[in-house]
C-alpha cells in the first residue's frame, strides 16, 4: 500500500505494522477523542431499522435542527456526504471564475476539488507563522476571481478574525470559508461567518460534524449559501447524498450541549499541555493553534519519525508531504485525551 | 411538502395523512420485501464502533468481496455512496460527447445526472410494450455519441437481452449500462454485461446494493469499468464518498447465497400471482417485468389512485408523472410479499 496522502488512514498504518487497527493510537486525524456523544450510539442502533426506507431527500428534520442551531433558515442549509462531498460543489462553483485564490499550505482536497473542474489556482503563500493573522490580499480582478479560505486553517491551526475576512467579501465575486473546525471554538472566541451569509451572496460557509462529533465513519457535513445556489448545488448532485443514520445523528448531536461543553473545556487546557510537553523536546517546535491539532517542526525527517512512532508505538501522525510548501520537516497531530498525549509525548521523547 | 419525483419518499406519504412513517406500506420503492439479510442488524451493531474512524479511502475489502463475487480484479471496481452517486460521474462522462441516447420513459435521474454536466440528450422512445425487447438503434455520429440504458429496465421491467445489447458496444463511443435491478434475476436469466467489461473500454456497468439488499437508507452501489477510467472518477469526487458501515455490510451481504438464492425463489412466482391479481381488476393493466416492480396502466388517473389508496389504507404507490411519455395512467409498484401484495389487491378492489 503507498503511503496515504490524508490522515486517519489507519488501515495503511495496521497493515505497515501488521497488527489489527484497533490496536493503532491515530494522532493523525483530528477527531474528538472524546466523542461520540452519550447516546449516539443508541440513536444509531435504533436507527438502523430505518435503513430499509430512503432517506427523506429533502432532509427536512436535518436541516430544521441545524437551522435552528445556527438561528437561520433550513432553505439556507445543504446537508452533504460529509463536508469533503460539498467542496467538491463549491470546486465547481469557484472554477468558473478566471482564478481561485487558494492559502499555502492547502489542505490537499481543495487542490482536488478545484482540479476536478479545471480551475485555475492563484497560489497564496500566507504568514502563518506570523502572529495577527494578517491578510492583506488583493485579487488582480476582483470581478472573475473567488478565494476558498480554512477558518480556522489545516494545518496551521491559525485562526482568522472576522474582521480579517470581512473585506475578502467585498473583493472576491465567490468566498468559500471551510469552517471545519470552528465548533472547537467556544462561542466567545468562535469567528464564524455564518451570521455575515444572508448579507452576502458571495458566501459560502463549509461546516463538519465529523471531527468535532467523533463521527468520520458515518459522512456528515452542511454548507450554509443563498438559497438559490443550494438549489443548483442540489441539481448537480443525486437526491439522497446523505444516508438515513448520519442524518438521524446529526439531528441528534447538533443539540447536545452538554458536550459541546465539554469538548471546549477540554480542548484549551489539554492543547496547552501538550504545546508545553512539545516545546521541551528537543529538536521539535509546536506552533500555536486555535483547532484541536498542532503543527510541529521537526529537526529530523517527519516520515522517519512516523514510521519510528508506527513501528515501535503503533502511533500515527500526520505526516506533511500532502502540504509541499511544509514537506518533510513538519509533523500534524490531534489533541487527543491526556493519558493518550502522554504516550505520545513519551514515545517522541525516546527517538 | 410538494409531490415527490422518486419512489420511497415516504415522509412526503406520512405527512399527508399525518400519520407515523412505520404506518405507511411502501409499493413506491422497488426494494426486497424479504431484507436486509440476516445478520446486517448484528454487523452493523458491531461496526458502529468503527464510526469513529474514517473509511478506508482505498475500500480494499469491499472491493475485494465484490471483485470475488463478479469474478473480476478489484481494479476494475469503484463504491459509491449508492448508484446514484456514480451515476452523477457517468453523466459528466457522457457529457463529453456530442450526444446521449436515452432510451425513454427513463428514469428521472438520468435526466438529473446529464442535465448536470449540460450534455445534449436525444431522446429514444422504444417499444418497451413490444415482446421481444429489441433495440435496432444506430446513433447518426458514432464517434461522438454515448448511451444509457437500464437493464432491466425502469419503470417498465423490460429486460434486454446480451445480444440485444451487444451490437451497441461497437456503435457507441461509450455505453452505460445502470443494471442496479440485475441481480433480481437469478444466474439462469440474468443479462449482465459485467463479463464483457474487460474486452470494452468503452462500457461502463452500474450496480446497486440497496435494492436487492434492502438498505437504501444506508447508500450503496459501485461501477465497473476499466481502472483508468475509474481513477478519474476518484479525482473527481472526495476520497471517502461510502460510509464505514455501508462499505463493511457491502463487504457481508455480496456473500450471502442464502439470502440470494431465497429472493430469486420468492420472487417469480409471487410476482407472477401480483400480475394475475392485477390483470383481473377492471381498469389495470400490469406489464410483464424481470424486475421486482411491475408497471400498470389505470383506466382512472394514477394520481387519484395514489392518493386514495393512501388516504383510506395507507398504501404508497408511485406515480409515473416522472416520466412524461407515461403521465398519469401508469403507476408503478413494487413487489412485496405475498400477503402485502394481497392487502394493495384487495385495496385496489374497493376503489
Amino acid at each position: 500500500m503507498t503511503q496515504p496522502i490524508h490522515g486517519g488512514n489507519i488501515v495503511w498504518a495496521a497493515s505497515q505494522v501488521s497488527c489489527p487497527i484497533s490496536s493503532i493510537l491515530d494522532f493523525s486525524a483530528s477527531i474528538n477523542p472524546l466523542g461520540p456523544p452519550q447516546g449516539v450510539m443508541a440513536v444509531l442502533s435504533d436507527a438502523i431499522s430505518q435503513i430499509t426506507h430512503y432517506p427523506d431527500p429533502d432532509y427536512r428534520q436535518l436541516r430544521r435542527s441545524l437551522a435552528d442551531y445556527h438561528h437561520i433558515s433550513p432553505d439556507w442549509i445543504i446537508p452533504g456526504n460529509g463536508a469533503a462531498e460539498l467542496l467538491t460543489w463549491a470546486g465547481r462553483e469557484l472554477a468558473q471564475y478566471q482564478t481561485t485564490y487558494l492559502l499555502v499550505p492547502a489542505f490537499r482536497d481543495y487542490w482536488r476539488a478545484l482540479r476536478s473542474f479545471g480551475a485555475q489556482v492563484t497560489s497564496y503563500p500566507f504568514p502563518w507563522d506570523d502572529d495577527p493573522g494578517t491578510l492583506t490580499l488583493t485579487p488582480i480582478n476582483p470581478q472573475s476571481s473567488g478565494i476558498i479560505i480554512n477558518n480556522p486553517h489545516n494545518p496551521t491551526g491559525k485562526l482568522f478574525s472576522r474582521e480579517t475576512l470581512l473585506p475578502l467579501l467585498e473583493k472576491f465575486a465567490l468566498v468559500v470559508i471551510d469552517e471545519a473546525f470552528m465548533d472547537f471554538l467556544a462561542p466567545d472566541a468562535e469567528q464564524s461567518l455564518i451570521a455575515l451569509v444572508s448579507d452576502y451572496p458571495n458566501l459560502v460557509v463549509l461546516r463538519s460534524l465529523t471531527k468535532f462529533y467523533s463521527i468520520p465513519g458515518l459522512r456528515l457535513g452542511y454548507a450554509i449559501a443563498h438559497p438559490s445556489r443550494l438549489e443548483q448545488w442540489q441539481g448537480w448532485r443525486d437526491p439522497w447524498s446523505v444516508n438515513s443514520l448520519a442524518a438521524r445523528i446529526g439531528e441528534i448531536v447538533i443539540k447536545d450541549q452538554e458536550f459541546q461543553q465539554q469538548t471546549w473545556q477540554w480542548l484549551t487546557p489539554t492543547r496547552n499541555a501538550l504545546f508545553e510537553g512539545l516545546s521541551h523536546l528537543q529538536g521539535l517546535q509546536p506552533f500555536k493553534s486555535s483547532a484541536n491539532f498542532l503543527l510541529v517542526k521537526t529537526a529530523i525527517s517527519s516520515l522517519q519519525l512516523q514510521q519510528e512512532l508506527l513501528q515501535k508505538h503503533q502511533i500515527l501522525i500526520r505526516d506533511c508531504l500532502s502540504f509541499p510548501e511544509l514537506g518533510d520537516r513538519y509533523f500534524r497531530i490531534a489533541v487527543r485525551t491526556d493519558t493518550e498525549n502522554e504516550r505520545l509525548l513519551e514515545a517522541l521523547e525516546q527517538i
